[in-house]
């Protein structure tokens, strides 16, 4: 019999139609296409209102939609240059909710500097927002997935956990207590396009990607491709405030939950101060939190400990990290 | 109460949407961004199984998104730089299915010179398909879908009927005939990237879109930004053979059905045969099937006779024309 997804989950996808089209780019958070001294990114993401917005308005899913695009332009270097949104929408849906969703979509690409510059609505059984982003960056500035060495910091944008603190804020508010501020991280997340840019700048950063399925997943994403492993310092991880009053700091919300869409770089040594700087102008902290390391394990040190750092995030078709 | 998408029908939608985004150009085949002495270029098409696809092998799936996608780079001139694909499964999707579409997909891009450079696969109620392409073309070069001018030759490529003949086809082979060689024409269309860029690159064409939804809704779509008429000669209309031999070259079949993929173009009638001439080194042919008119009236002449060309196709949502 045929294997169907739910035996074989995303990963394992994915891997495969990289075998098909033979490329093993193809899955990476963005594809880049040379032109001239540039190159074009391209980028697409896709979202269902059931599995990813369970909570959120009109206006939330679109600049959601558009948010996680951008977010993949981000950790390129890239400057972006529109978003496309296709829209799967039952026939009873009302025209004032596809209003909302193309405000807040709007609202997101005005706030980084682009556009929603086309799109496509179709009939579909449920709500869908499939969006694209494209961007451009200087080819000695780009900054790839694959490319961490062994000694290079493992250095993290603003702090993870703000998403995960949103999360528990939501669940609560459903039991009575309405919703709070905290929430916004994780509706309405932050792509890194000016940090992303201003690192990307000095020329100096190994390898980039973003924590959309959370940091533990990010550090493996990091690794894999370049054949090599990590040690990531547990004092050393800067962990969202709201996180922490909950008493929920703990390796499963702040490091497997994803959706905090915080920028992770591999940066040798001597440029680390360089790099911090020039994103650190742009008003976000930029963290050293470990080390990539020789060898493929991936590692979670805490003073007197060590552990290795499962591959957490969400997987689809499986539901597990 | 607020109005469902059913009761105002896609085109309304696309029109709000225009207004909420504060651009005419959002709802055209492309966007196009300035990027030095060229455009990029880049679209997105959202199909699903069950109103697109109902007798397609997941291979003539992943053919057919990638060619519609080519298509409106094709009508604008570009040459193709990549196409992304998100897929939204269900979870008892087998994987022979996905591998399927990968391939039938990269089979399409391969053809047309391009590749399939990204994607996203996420879980969703039912099988869903959702390209993006992007291009590249010199702005010299560019054709618009607003342009056309009174006066105007239109001018087709190819002919239209041959994906009705092949729908016919497909009914038939399901009432117990099997499949002919007619349906290839509606299950893989032709993106008509070179002729797109031949008549591009004489730089003579006012204005041109592709004809996914029937040539009646194409000669309106390529009149109404511009403020123009036309006026169809129906006896210059080039009809697939397919569809004649069928007893159904009339109207309806080969003016609303859709599906095929060819350009419309609006070309001034001294450089018509310079066109001409650059689209058919390409090996398909160019027809002059009507004339740009003043005012807005689109009609249909025949030998002593004419009347409105009414706006066919299919209208998501409300699945009339």
């Amino acid at each position: 019999m045929t294997p169907r997804l739910d035996d074989r989950g995303e990963r394992w996808m994915v891997r495969r139609i990289q075998k098909i089209l033979g490329d093993r780019t193809v899955g990476d958070d963005t594809a880049y296409i040379p032109w001239g001294k540039d190159y074009l990114l391209a980028t697409t993401d896709a979202t269902t209102i059931r599995t990813h917005y369970p909570w959120h308005s009109p206006e939330a899913w679109g600049w959601y939609v558009a948010a996680v695009n951008l977010s993949d332009i981000a950790c390129k270097g890239g400057q972006p240059l529109g978003v496309l949104l296709s829209l799967l929408l039952p026939r009873e849906t009302d025209t004032r909710t596809v209003a909302g969703i193309m405000k807040g979509a709007k609202k997101c690409c005005a706030r980084y500097g682009t556009k929603v510059a086309g799109g496509d609505t179709k009939e579909g059984s449920e709500i869908c927002l499939i969006g694209s982003a494209f961007g451009r960056v200087p080819k000695s500035e780009f900054m790839p997935r694959k490319g961490a060495r062994p000694g290079d910091i493992l250095a993290l944008t603003g702090e993870v956990g703000a998403a995960a603190a949103g999360f528990l804020a939501l669940q609560e508010g459903i039991a009575g207590n309405g919703l709070r501020g905290e929430e916004r991280r994780l509706l309405l997340p932050i792509p890194r396009i000016p940090e992303g840019r201003a690192a990307a700048r000095t020329k100096a950063v190994h390898a980039c990607t973003d924590l959309s399925d959370g940091l533990s997943a990010s550090v493996h994403q990091l690794c894999q491709p370049s054949g090599v492993g990590a040690s990531i310092a547990w004092e050393a991880v800067p962990i969202s405030k709201a996180l922490q009053k909950r008493g929920r700091a703990d390796e499963q919300w702040a490091f497997h939950f994803g959706g905090d869409f915080e920028l992770l770089m591999a940066v040798p040594p001597v440029h680390f101060t360089k790099v911090r700087r020039a994103v650190e102008k742009t008003g976000t902290d930029l963290t050293a939190i470990g080390r990539v390391v020789k060898g493929r394990d991936v590692e979670l040190a805490g003073r007197g400990w060590r552990r290795p750092l499962k591959y957490g995030g969400w997987e689809h078709f499986r539901g597990t990290g």
